[in-house]
């Protein structure tokens, strides 16, 4: 029984809605034992503005630390990816063998090792196996297409049950401008620690400092609000690429309908894939999706609606599909934000559990069984400003547990 | 199969070893629908030293605002506790109910209102029958006797699957001094948020002052290192009397073996509690005991800890009896503590599994069937300094989930 959302974002890009200028492949070089395919390449015709966000768990993983550095610029032509070997914990080797997959890629595409950005994600604290890299890279290289951008969707999934895809196109000035987006979720877990790594696509024209400002945007109202286990990964990565090439006039400033529509539209694709992810998330039954309005400042909004996704006993809750807001109080209570209990309202699935902290009576069947949705809405207002955040978050079930409690040995 | 920490702290305490000049005792007013005792009582003879730490979630339940307003003065004569309904988001009715609760205690016991503390833990949401908490307390009253405080443990109990007292004895001077605590977890679960709530009593002579110093210490090596589901309740609370009828000398000073010998004693008690408490977890499979050392500070190496203890998928790697050392690195770099990944070294039961950021290989059989104790050691080494901190973890099971999703409709 797959979530609507997943479904939905499963299904491959039009090339017809595909940024100009991009193409990917995906291909199996055999680093999974299952041979499915593990090698993912994005690569733009030209070089393009990029912008990133990554982990900042202590642990970062070799290429991100390559990526960092190659990225620095705010320039880059490619990214290629393995799945089924996280290149962490590997030390000075695993920075070696990072710079190598650039290199290599760089050298078949006829670019720069430096416009080469890297990434990995799957088991932990084992060298990747360099001569399957080796011989994997120039098939990827010679499969680009721009309907090869499906193909590495795929080829970049851990545990994820399906590939997540979403494109938005909109009209700046005479010209359109295109934007597409590939994402992995799904939560950490072993023996893959399945790190959630997206890559977007436009063929907007941006100078890099900016594209970071709309990139931290997007990722601000998305992907920091996306709650499976709590636990940040090693090889976490959003990267964005900007080539030109839909000859938009250049966005030059924060205060234009440009800069406005491009970040728009990079949240609204990255919202629907974290939504994706959630429904992916390991053993997720459903998805509670958390919105947090009333409250002084977006920064609070977004900590309190984390700290509820992020609450085992809510996760629990929805799992159970209870109306139980005692657990959402509590967590909200817990969040860390000065809040005053007797303006607090919470809404549940559309039914008002809680009113300005006075509990409301209500039919306690008809809400659970509206709980059983694919995706349950928790409202809580706070009745102290206007500021709101949203989040997303799985629910925690035994089947979680189950495949997280499995022994390796 | 019952962990033999939770089988320790069950065994009825000695009323030789009891601290003297208090009593307790345990009654069923009814609160339970299970009819079993659900009224706890704590007294002692003579006006105590009283100091507490009680929850930081901002849905701090009625109770708990009365208890810190009577505690304000630093004296109390008595403690009043119900199990079966926390009295909690009852609004102003809840507040006269738990002032209600202390004036009749205190008028059965003879005191001031004031000089009487009280808590609750329970159902939320609900307001207290008054009327079987009215016809209780005076029965209460009617028991009390020094063995009466094994009782007031059992009265307390909400999920608990067993009562958790503990004592310590030491001289100071000529005079013998005496402690026992008791307590209750496990986690918070519908319907009942079963509240953290412990209770010391010592015959020590001490200002409140010194206890309130004496207790912050304690608790920070022990309750505040516990996590079962990272949720703080609206009613935890941790409380000491120190009533001086041992007639050892007074304590009057931070550097002063009395005083060392005090806090090291509540440390024990505390620390014992909290193994029982996280054995006693919903669902635990077993206790995941995990120290950092080598810390540049005692608070960062307890935030690590914490980190470690706190993350999903350690605790379902715990259950698993999987050595996943991944996993706990990631919680360390996590943990939002400046490290050094290539100084940490990570040991579980025992065995070397991390060095200096480097894996070592080992025999993951081996260690996995020692992972099947009650108790697994984590031991983390930061390699930046010589501070420590441990912290307790309960396993994360199918079992909790179950628990925890079950339908309230």
């Amino acid at each position: 029984m797959m979530h609507p959302q997943m479904r939905r974002l499963a299904k491959p890009l039009a090339v017809s809605a595909l940024p100009r200028g991009f193409e990917g492949a995906g291909a199996t070089c055999g680093i999974k034992p299952s041979k499915k395919p593990d090698l993912a390449l994005i690569v733009s015709d030209r070089p393009a503005s990029v912008a990133l966000v990554t982990t900042q768990n202590q642990f970062a993983a070799p290429p991100i630390h390559i990526t960092r550095e190659h990225a620095q610029g705010g320039r880059a032509r490619a990214i290629i990816i393995d799945s089924g070997n996280a290149n962490c914990a590997t030390g000075k080797r695993g920075l070696a063998d990072a710079r190598q997959m650039c290199a290599l890629t760089a050298k078949a595409l006829g670019v720069k090792a430096t416009e080469v950005l890297v990434n990995s994600t799957g088991v932990v604290g084992v060298p990747l196996p360099m001569e399957k890299v080796e011989a994997g890279i120039p098939e990827v290289v010679a499969r680009v297409c721009p309907a090869g951008i499906n193909d590495a969707a795929v080829a970049m999934m851990s545990t994820d049950q399906t590939p997540k895809r979403a494109t938005r196109r909109w009209s700046q000035g005479r010209a359109e401008v295109r934007l597409a987006a590939i994402g992995k979720g799904v939560g950490m877990i072993h023996p893959n620690m399945a790190t959630m790594i997206a890559v977007m696509m436009t063929d907007a024209t941006i100078a890099p400092a900016l594209l970071r400002r709309a990139l931290r945007q997007a990722v601000n109202a998305s992907f920091n609000c996306l709650t499976v286990d709590g636990d940040t990964s090693t090889n976490d990565m959003v990267a964005v690429f900007a080539n030109g090439a839909s000859e938009a006039t250049r966005i030059d400033k924060v205060s234009s309908t440009g800069f406005d529509r491009l970040v728009g539209a990079m949240m609204e694709v990255c919202q629907e894939i974290v939504h994706a992810m959630a429904a992916d998330g390991e053993g997720a039954s459903r998805v509670a999706i958390i919105r947090v309005k009333g409250s002084r400042t977006p920064e609070e909004a977004r900590t309190i609606a984390r700290a509820v996704g992020s609450s085992s006993l809510v996760k629990t809750a929805i799992h159970g599909a209870d109306p139980n807001w005692g657990r959402i109080v509590v967590a909200v209570g817990n969040a860390g934000v000065e809040i005053d209990p007797m303006a607090v309202s919470v809404s549940v699935a559309g039914t008002a559990l809680l009113r300005k902290g006075k509990p409301v009576k209500f039919n306690a069947k008809s809400v659970s069984r509206a709980m059983t949705a694919p995706d349950v809405r928790v409202e809580v207002d706070m009745g102290l400003g206007r500021a709101e955040a949203t989040c997303w978050s799985s629910s925690l079930t035994e089947e979680y547990v189950r495949f997280n409690s499995a022994y390796t040995t």
